[in-house]
């Protein structure tokens, strides 16, 4: 079965998933590093990065999952780049010439362009569609296996709004914000969709998987 | 030395620390019993109504915590009683002949009235202050030992802006309460201030604790 999954999301304890002010430079704007930490201090963010060491804990084990199993990913334009990326016709995104995700990749935008392969197995792919539209086309992509759901925060709440979320990993990190994108916002009640466990880390923060009830 | 303290204060997963709609019948408006619910299944709470039975394990362990070494606490005019009360001069409060406070309790209202002497230690003064003033009174009442800050939502919110907290209890349950009264507004930064430790418990909620930092 294929799943919809949000994997490592990180908000703040008042609940906000990046800060306010966000440009190339700062794209949590005020918030920095400070949601990611952990993440970055994790063995599977260093192996990546092709650095040694690194904690093995339950931080650790939650960053393995972000891409076992993941046939495509999701993302709002927000994610793909600074605001105004659509303006420049040569901008290939602010992931690099290889970019992390290594699966077909579904951009939503205002401002659909022809798709762009990558290397390492990326193809971007620019639509302009509400969420169950784009998890058609991600899901045929996918080709059997799951649809991450990448963010920004708006889109998070978008697929938790339209009901499309099968499983969500978020992580509270415990720092106030004050101010930026809250992710929560018009979610009365969706506890009710999903069966929902905590698990605290030494690092500080707090692990959260939604999944669906009777899934 | 004389600590001020929150015990057991708990909060939605999206930071309201009541529902919308509060009154006589529905204290915390709209979210029911569901933010204590955790509470009311530990071997402390169900003694103190004298049931038997009730979980010991790390919920019943922070329930414990609420009373000793407690000298004096300071309310909010809501949480002494429903809107309304002070037109009342006969009122004696929510809490029934024998309150659970059995110390000095200071409420903070703007319709101060005399002191009124209740069974088993409770004695509730009413005063119209600010919120250091209002620990100065409690923390002389106090005798030495810890001013516990009881709450509601804005006497909370007030008395960590003012910087007044030395440790926190707080308790995260995984419902969103989508609106009410917001415990984190106009806090940014308050991490800086204090050491933080999560647990999370099986029985959904997570334990947070702030302690100040340096003390």
């Amino acid at each position: 079965m294929s799943l919809t999954r949000v994997q490592s999301f990180c908000v703040s304890l008042d609940g906000y998933g990046t800060g306010e002010g966000q440009s190339h430079e700062a794209p949590f704007g005020h918030a920095g590093d400070r949601l990611h930490e952990w993440m970055f201090a994790t063995r599977r963010w260093r192996e990546t990065g092709g650095q040694p060491g690194g904690n093995g804990g339950v931080d650790d084990a939650f960053v393995q999952l972000h891409d076992p199993g993941v046939g495509a990913e999701i993302m709002g334009a927000g994610k793909f780049g600074h605001p105004g990326w659509h303006e420049d016709p040569e901008w290939k995104g602010a992931w690099g010439p290889n970019p992390p995700f290594h699966t077909p990749t579904f951009i939503l935008t205002h401002h659909p362009r022809a798709s762009i392969e990558m290397e390492g197995g990326t193809t971007y792919h620019f639509i302009d569609a509400s969420p169950a539209e784009a998890l058609d086309m991600a899901r045929e992509a996918a080709d059997g296996k799951d649809v991450r759901i990448g963010g920004g925060v708006t889109v998070i709440r978008d697929f938790l709004a339209a009901g499309l979320i099968d499983h969500m990993h978020l992580v509270v990190v415990p720092i106030l914000l004050g101010r930026g994108v809250r992710l929560w916002d018009g979610l009365e009640g969706l506890e009710e969709n999903y069966e929902i466990e905590s698990v605290s880390s030494p690092s500080g923060v707090t692990h959260m998987t939604f999944t669906r009830a009777g899934l």
